[in-house]
């Protein structure tokens, strides 16, 4: 299958880079940046050199492909679409902008009006353990964002079980990948370095995507802290019925026992006894755990990623390999490194 | 005033020491470490070199002073507070011994029952936001925790004017230097480093000390993310009637324009705009902010100290100061550094 | 092939555990460590979880394997050389105990005799770039230490070359990992976050390898920054003759264009145009880099790679794979993250 | 003395304000940024908070002062320096445009020439560790940068004693503070982080500063690791003659022994046995160290110093009280954290 990435010089773009070239059924055929055009791949991703003498094209020069991943800045691809739209491919978009089915909700979020709402619907939801069946042959998918993709693997068990009374409160710590690769006083070295920097105290926009895929209503917050990849979220909740940790063993066992990407952790001891996100930088796999308060009435459930790999480009490939019947996990076979 | 510390080896003592040092109107005659009996305080403390030439006695040599400082581990003091109390000198505790109050709520907390119950009363709590007056003259003084200073600032006011709703969550994130200086699996540089680890998702122990200090209930989790001396609070709470940002200022103006050490952070603009802990490293400050969401039902509020500064060694002298009648920032001045 | 690892609990045995557990043509078969025994492989090492089932064993109970990878403390090996040498398979030794050939240059280095310097010689030296003849068929192999590795790579071409006039200074930069897994004073966060710690000025035992493998005097400074598992080295010698940077490329091209795991990267621009360990976390690469100065006459050489990869484990994989007659780049794929 | 600050938005000059704000003899009257213009100090600084109620004002609206700090980016002071002279005030210029006396070498590590040669020589080099007489009085001044200073302060002692034999090799690592406040690509956390970045492996204009100030030749190679001020000198000489460890003690304590900023640190034991700038964050301390081979014929120096501090901005401060004829020490007190 041959694949092309358009916005391949930013982090996102250089993640789906990395995992196409070592993906053993997909041929990377070309790589956008208009800003990075005429230079080698490595120029911008060190860790691509040896790996391939593709350069980056100009996003005009797009050519031929079985399937394109859009790595675009919010706000970019809905402007992109109708001229993607003219072939015959595959489309794997990473950016928010067909995320949301309720265009106001996009409105309100992005402050911006939706440019084609009608093609919203069009999207099938990137993320196989929400609905496999949808992906299998799909054309066009929406992956979700980061801190949502986390939150909606740690609550959705739960909530698609009735058990959530109430809103959920979600904290969501993020690395400084996921805010991109342009030079910003936000990521400036000196001022994000060991920061733990409530940038959003209430209204985030990930909070529509967690409501749309469980059905809940969120209130999510999220810190910057010293990381470059890793998401971990912690949603604080209370049960529709007292519960033990074993109903919860029991619930998420059933929900994920065949998922290759979703891992439970939930230990008594050991320093990694709930999800950590540093030791899954670099793997597609979401680590969920979950913990009662003594008297049952307070579950607080944790989900840990990488940004760039189960939130944004390793998930965006696994939706590849189950939209075109390849086997789930080619490609993504990284289990993550310790220590790191 | 001189002025003796009693666990000088830690890094709460290592920072007493500092500012002891530093301070115009206290003479530090001793320092006990039995680990580090004979080293001069340089050799564990870098930052005290050429500051003093005392040496670390052992505990057993204590002499004379007109206060002491007992920085010890925790469920230490209580076993030497009778030993302690033959002498006639003001006691500054900054451990959890005689924090609580209720000895049921300590055996819950700390897995031991109290060895000395019948003294807690006689130790006035240490944080002068919460009443200086009980402070002046004062013999004998408990500093709360580190958590618990961040959380009770932040919520007391509010609280104190029966805004508060429900319980109240607490995400707290703290630096490696609150688990001590002693080498442990937690501590280890690599596994440590960049970590979000959510060591206790519920029931800390810092728990009981805001609630016995603000009157509400709450729930707290602890996450240790990737810095040395910061700790910051992030809590979550339903208003008792609606508020709007304006009426959160009136609130927080009111209970802090006349403290020297409470900062409040609330901005529409700028990377610090919410209170962030870096930019405290080795003040006595304590930042306060707040946030509410559209409609006005959900509060946020967030506190960031030092957990050696205002949540530990910082507090414990600026109580002091208010206990023997000196200027109550003296030795308190250090206003932070930019960028670190 | 069955594969055992000696000593598996700590940083080098985990790392050897991750590139086994995912090696096409090696079938992990027993772990041991007697502190962790009985637990299982992810309780220590995370990134394992749900790659394999087994747990550790003693040291005693160790059973029949093709190959043994000994993965122990420094001195330890040559203790148990005698019972290992008992059993029919190959020997990777990742210690220093039987590196140096030269029995006196042990002792002055690790400070005690070697308890069998006639079996030394027994031992092929384990870096593949050195003399892949010797390791074909190998039985037993003793691989180098990081620091060496890197500076071996960095500078032999031009040492074997003739190029290198008078003592080479090494300034060497080392992460965490380097250390062990053992919590210590060193290591503690606190004391090792954002640390510059020259911990060895002079006489670092990694000296006397390079020399070995280089035949060129060097001096070693070893300093301790502020990363996990990243070494780099950098070079400053005086050339034979005059030289230009195409004289360097010439004969590093030379010595490297048929290696699959070292990279030449020296380029003009672009943030990493000379080698930086970060973004070889995971790998089994080897950056080597060069400049000279306007004149010609003072040259430096940089290397980096991964102190568990090119640096331990994976060099050791690699070593394994030449002597057993595989595929040499057999589990040794993942070419690094960026960014990270 | 009332006090301005020119270029106070950036990290140097945040520093200055800093210690301005807290320095007993000095009343900061002005602080001047085009960017900041019409901002609260603090807005900026977020370390500010509370202890001034200026605003930046334009460079054009620069009023009355007795002295006036030039925090501008290299090659900006010389433009400004006709009309800054129109005034009687002292100047201290931080910037690299008066340090160098020789023209040629100026535009040899600068690119461009000098636009006002003719009053290099009437600024007072400011390191009054190199010559105290001449500062006292001086009326401009300029101060040197702070990887020079480091190396300076800890090879000047040796080459003045004339026991320096040969080139000086100078291995400079660096904090990301040092290159300023503006985001840019090399100053972005994802690629900075955990960072050994060897940025200019030869020919570093902070050479010519080393060169001009103790007499012998140096090459200087620059690497930028994992920290916000730290910097540190490692530096390689051959002795004139053998040296031993208490030669060494000799020279350096007469040197220094009456020097209030420089701390000699070579000792046997300890973490903090050589110079390590982390625990001289905020503080106007150079701690120098030094040590030999077993032969005494390779001597390593070690320089480390905050480069926000005295290699920067306190430095500066220093300066301006022995120019002014204040206390030397005045404002300069704090003596840093441990830890940090």
């Amino acid at each position: 299958m041959r694949v092309a990435v358009v916005g391949g010089a930013g982090y996102i773009g250089g993640e789906l880079l990395r995992l196409l070239l070592c993906h053993p059924d997909v041929e990377l055929v070309q790589a956008t940046s208009d800003r990075q055009r005429g230079q080698p791949l490595h120029a911008v991703h060190p860790n691509l050199r040896h790996l391939t003498s593709l350069k980056f094209t100009a996003h005009d020069e797009l050519g031929e492909a079985d399937a394109v991943f859009l790595a675009l800045p919010h706000g970019t691809a809905m402007h992109r679409i109708d001229e993607l739209a003219l072939r015959d491919w595959r489309i794997v978009d990473l950016s928010a902008d067909f995320r949301l089915r309720d265009p106001k909700a996009f409105a309100r979020h992005h402050g911006v009006e939706h440019r084609r709402p009608d093609l919203v619907e069009r999207f099938v939801p990137g993320l196989p353990e929400l609905g496999r069946e949808r992906l299998r042959g799909a054309r066009w998918i929406s992956v979700p964002g980061c801190q949502a993709t986390a939150a909606i693997l740690a609550l959705r068990p739960l909530a698609a079980a009735g058990l959530v009374a109430g809103d959920v409160l979600i904290d969501a710590r993020t690395g400084s990948s996921g805010s991109g690769s342009s030079p910003a006083p936000a990521a400036h070295h000196a001022e994000r370095s060991g920061v733990m920097r409530v940038y959003q105290p209430t209204g985030h926009r990930h909070e529509a995507e967690v409501a749309q895929a469980c059905g809940v209503s969120t209130r999510m917050t999220v810190t910057a802290v010293e990381a470059v990849r890793g998401v971990q979220v912690v949603l604080h909740l209370r049960p529709a019925r007292p519960l033990r940790q074993t109903d919860l063993w029991e619930v998420y066992r059933a929900a994920y026992a065949d998922e290759p990407f979703v891992r439970l952790v939930s230990q008594r001891s050991g320093l990694y006894r709930h999800p950590e996100p540093k030791v899954l930088s670099g793997t597609n796999l979401c680590d969920v755990g979950f913990a009662v308060d003594d008297d049952g009435c307070r579950v607080v459930l944790i989900g840990a990623l990488d940004n760039l790999g189960k939130g944004g480009a390793g998930n965006a490939v696994q939706c590849l390999n189950v939209a075109a019947g390849l086997d789930e996990r080619a490609g993504l076979g990284f289990p993550g490194l310790h220590p790191i």
